[in-house]
């Protein structure tokens, strides 16, 4: 935890906000912090700055931390990457979703494919915002406060013929992770990417043809990494790093 | 397990190979192989290639596939990469050597540093080679077959100031990931990489400055991902996947 991030609505008149739970407990038993210190903090969708410790309460079972905050960077910046992400399996997702939220990006489609299970869709994770507090991990670790959105879609046709019309405009690039068949990001993409861009990877095993093709349709453009084969959490954190360096800033 | 791998003392004199242990369970209950098929496969440190099914034997607790191999690729190309990772803990280190063998690198030093815990030293992942089925999982994920050599070393200084100078020659950049301070990959190695590349990654909470310096004062070029701090394993992926990307192959 690099940041402590707090939500908006935790934020009291006085501007002191009180916490009782893993944040408290990590400012107490890790960071060791005493009254009059000062933390990296941040505002969930709002700026970084500095908290500075009121009280320190611990007993048995409790542990509750009063701060203060004050904001002293800027609102964060607009991530430039989106992502859709066939839906993995539960622990597989879990660390999807930190890693693309600790690599900045904004929105996370998660859809059906013909080689996602379908049981995956009735996961504990994708019920109740319990995916949230990975997404939140990522943050602080990356010391980011912008929370990507996801949204499930159960249906691949219409996801990829209705939905992605409706927001293609928006993309200076669509890319579709396709092992072995791709070409590699530079020359599907060029040494410098400018504006916003999608980027689709598909389940273990793969995209099915069927499904390629109707990507291609939509315009996206297949690339890979040469010959390998990557799991799918490693060719998130690939390719997005890879888009990270393009994009280069 | 996208490719089958196979240990050359694996092989008998008339060429066919028994198998009798999570491959042989993947070839009949994943694959659902018969005699006949083939798959691809590839031998440790040697050719890929294809193996037919001899014959399959299902018995309650065994499941015995005997295979006869034949080389179809070349001998793999010697990776351009090596990593340097002070050592994590073991669930990490497990997942770290996977993904590394999954993107092609060549050699891992696994290293002491100031943030290292030394408890980490004493894991049974570092015994009698058990580290090794994490390394033939990438190769098998990414269809590679060159095995990475794992070395410990659990002093700092005789091996940034005493071991580092002896290889230094073979490497023509070598890089150390500074999270925050470092310049970007493009800043630090340009738009093309080529030669052989040394990378290295430091703890959770990063390396101390008495490290880097020691780093700084071998030829090591400070990198980073901008303002964010990754985690180790995040960053592993990430920067061996920018690299890929500069190095264009």
């Amino acid at each position: 935890m690099n940041l402590i991030l707090l939500d908006p609505n935790e934020i009291n008149a006085d501007g002191t906000v009180h916490l009782d739970d893993r944040r408290s407990r990590h400012i107490i038993e890790i960071l060791g912090s005493q009254p009059g210190d000062r933390l990296q903090a941040g505002i969930v969708n709002g700026p970084v700055g500095s908290a500075e410790i009121i009280s320190i309460k611990k007993q048995k079972k409790t542990a509750t931390v009063v701060l203060r905050f004050s904001a002293e960077g800027l609102m964060p910046q607009t991530p430039f990457c989106d992502l859709i992400v066939a839906l993995p399996r539960p622990i597989m997702l879990k660390r999807i979703l930190a890693q693309a939220a600790e690599l900045g990006v904004r929105k996370i489609f998660l859809i059906n494919a013909n080689r996602v299970e379908k049981s995956f869709f009735e996961a504990n994770i994708l019920k109740d915002e319990k995916y949230r507090q990975f997404l939140l991990h990522g943050l602080e670790q990356a010391k980011d406060t912008l929370l990507p959105e996801v949204s499930i879609h159960k249906r691949f046709r219409p996801f990829v013929e209705d939905f992605i019309p409706t927001i293609a405009t928006t993309y200076s690039k669509m890319l579709v992770a396709h092992p072995e068949t791709g070409a590699g990001l530079k020359q599907a993409a060029g040494n410098q990417i400018s504006g916003r861009t999608l980027l689709a990877v598909g389940p273990e095993g793969g995209w099915v043809d069927f499904e390629i093709d109707r990507f291609i349709e939509q315009g996206f453009v297949p690339i890979s990494m040469g010959s390998r084969v990557l799991k799918v959490e490693t060719a998130v954190v690939a390719l997005l790093s890879q888009l990270i360096l393009l994009k280069g800033d």
